[in-house]
């Protein structure tokens, strides 16, 4: 086998003979596998099964400050539990309000306290005629939802190896005023892996923007999720806060994060941290919302992630279990696709996903392929707004959740899929 | 002593000597009560324990349905969930969506919504010149923060022993299409007490709204906290769904209910119940919001409670603990100020509040004295919206929290200053 590109079509008419003959084999396995969503495996959600012990009705049920974790109030969390989601975020536990379960609900939460209420004093952006978002792609569905859902216009902004194109983002934050934000996910971006470099992080800091309350949600959805315990082998990121501080704009950020993927996903605990201005502005808006959240779960959270002290450790726990499917991933991709040179993929030292980019065109007929031969991806274009990938070329691999031999399953299915696609559309060119 | 009302001022000067004495020496204890908010004591709290043994990490985390509970998932709750909240809100399965930990944030986010969206087609009520809202009174103070944080114009309406006084609700429904809705508090109501009775509860399903999108915000969050296990001691209501259904108004209602009051304030389990386009329309927008809530406190909910069938059982336990404090504080305010005859009280059948009348202009001026003397009350005109009493005479009284000899000594303060300041209004006067 060569590169495609350099096939005649008779050959590329032979190899597609093949390759359909082998995804027939494919179909005729009547597999069920699934690589959609970025789900722990069950292997990953027994690491915290000791959790549950944590709190039982023998256990002092009282945090450090003496408030009784069993009734109402605590607004912003107990103390342990702040120390515990400041370590995760990098910030001091005074920035850090803890939440519900769910970092995607505090998000939704707080775009949709800006539509109501503005930023600081600033108009309701409810009222402005529009609302524009700068959201880098390939990205995440779940953030181009909440945008969606609150009519709030996206607006594509490239990727590269160092976050998301600058040049780009600073030329749209600085022109247009309608531009209230940005939506990054800075440590194994989902889905591409790549992490921001220091470049990146003081640039979205400094760059003039011509909405004075322009904010970037910071996503920090992967921060500890590192596939090696090896400090050489992990990514490290600019915190934000300190370089929005510097540059003059200490209000510009919110991060965001949880402990779903670090626990149990849908029974951990959010929290947002930001400047003193935007932590009062949260907590002042909240107090019509929730008298407090679930400090029993709090509770238990802190005491089983020793308040931050052993998060090393349990994601060495979790990196080890991830580490050898995206190596599944990577050597099968470049073992089945990397002489024909039809696709790229990225290998990431954490997070969630590969992102995958096949020939232009090619993406939903992948997917469409690989669910005919019961192997579920992610749908094509959810990477981009509004559903849209205008090169319909990315796809999302998520890893996680089959085991190893349904993983290797899955993926010479998925392989097998690009090649049928990519030659079909050689084909037909 | 007799009725102050029929006292001379001599006598007036003298008792209010007399009284000043005794406040004097109950301000010299030092003590430090607290009868502000409707919180379940110690002993309550004890109750729920052994919910905590229930899910260890020795036990079957799957839903019924085979849910794997630790992982992400499931936007409206687990089946078993779902029956335990049904038989909490007198509903089908099908018509509940199980929440995070709180009814409150779940009546903020319906309304939040609501002003963003507006209601099944309607415009977002966000965009209206104006929205306004009925307000039995005396009534709950966060239900009146939602409304003010969103901009809501509360409209105070009068409660009396049938529940909102229905003739001036039809009025105001009928006449003014800026008007939403109203808040209900149908059972035990907060602070009154009361009950709605079936006729009440008929009309506002029935009723006549200039507005077509008008909702009953159904607050059942009381439905099964009786002081007596002893069903013909226990009030009942009408179900809002059944008679909206009935009157030809299905989607006039949202039902909202938490197990806060009934394992732990704060770590329970929220839901709400509704008609069918109404639970479409919250998961549709919750879609953008939420991939699944705690479905492992779910879990450990439904088996605690049996899924409903231990809610009676575990509630009786509650109300004996309840009715002896409500039983003091009545006795007490019988035996301290029914000869005078400057005051009226509620004895209710369940719930967490008494609610207290004084003598027009004095609940301020008593509240402040307690406060003095080492006791919280909650805050004078907090029952009203904006905290405005305008005839500050009432106050509301939680004795759920305090122990009983804390409880006792708490309405003896409390009993002295609304006579201290009952003698200064009519000296005064």
């Amino acid at each position: 086998m060569a590169r495609y590109a350099d096939l005649t079509t008779a050959e590329l008419e032979e190899e597609l003979a093949q390759v359909r003959e082998r995804y027939s084999e494919m179909q005729a396995r009547g597999l069920a596998l699934n690589m959609a969503r970025g789900k722990p495996s069950a292997a990953q959600l027994e690491l915290s099964l000791p959790m549950l012990d944590v709190l039982d009705s023998s256990a002092n049920l009282s945090a450090e400050d003496g408030t009784d974790c069993r009734n109402y109030g605590v607004l912003d969390g107990i103390p342990e539990a702040k120390r515990l989601m400041a370590t995760l975020l990098d910030d001091a536990p005074d920035n850090v309000i803890v939440l519900g379960n769910a970092s995607l609900t505090a998000m939704y939460d707080a775009m949709a306290r800006y539509m109501m209420f503005g930023a600081l004093g600033s108009e309701p952006w409810g009222k402005l005629d529009a609302v524009k978002w700068l959201c880098p792609v390939p990205g995440y569905d779940r953030h181009f939802t909440i945008c969606e859902a609150l009519g709030i216009q996206m607006i594509p902004v490239p990727m590269d190896e160092n976050g998301p194109v600058m040049d780009e983002v600073e030329r749209l934050a600085a022109e247009d005023a309608a531009i209230k934000g940005i939506w990054c996910v800075p440590k194994y971006s989902n889905p591409s892996g790549v992490t921001y470099s220091d470049e990146t992080v003081h640039r979205l800091a400094a760059m003039d923007c011509a909405a004075p309350d322009f904010r970037i949600f910071w996503d920090n959805a992967y921060a500890a999720h590192h596939f090696s315990d090896d400090p050489a082998e992990q990514d490290t990121v600019l915190d934000i806060a300190a370089a929005c501080a510097e540059a003059g704009n200490p209000d510009r950020y919110l991060k965001f994060g949880s402990t779903s993927k670090i626990t149990f996903p849908g029974a951990g605990v959010a929290a947002v941290a930001a400047s003193p201005a935007n932590v009062a502005e949260v907590k002042r808006h909240m107090n019509a919302q929730a008298i407090g959240h679930d400090k029993l779960n709090q509770l238990r959270h802190a005491r089983f992630l020793k308040e931050g002290a052993g998060l090393a450790e349990h994601m060495a726990a979790h990196g080890a279990l991830m580490k050898p499917k995206f190596d599944l991933v990577v050597e099968k991709l470049e073992s089945e696709l990397g002489e024909a040179a039809i696709a790229t993929w990225t290998s990431p030292r954490g997070g969630y996903f590969v992102s995958f980019e096949g020939p232009e065109g090619t993406a939903s007929r992948i997917v469409g392929l690989a669910r005919e031969a019961g192997v579920t991806m992610t749908g094509a274009g959810a990477t981009w707004p509004y559903g849209d990938d205008p090169a319909d070329s990315n796809i999302r691999i998520a890893p996680s959740l089959p085991p190893l031999d349904e993983l290797d399953a899955a993926m010479d299915v998925f392989c097998c899929c690009v090649k049928l696609a990519a030659l079909e559309k050689l084909l037909e060119d």
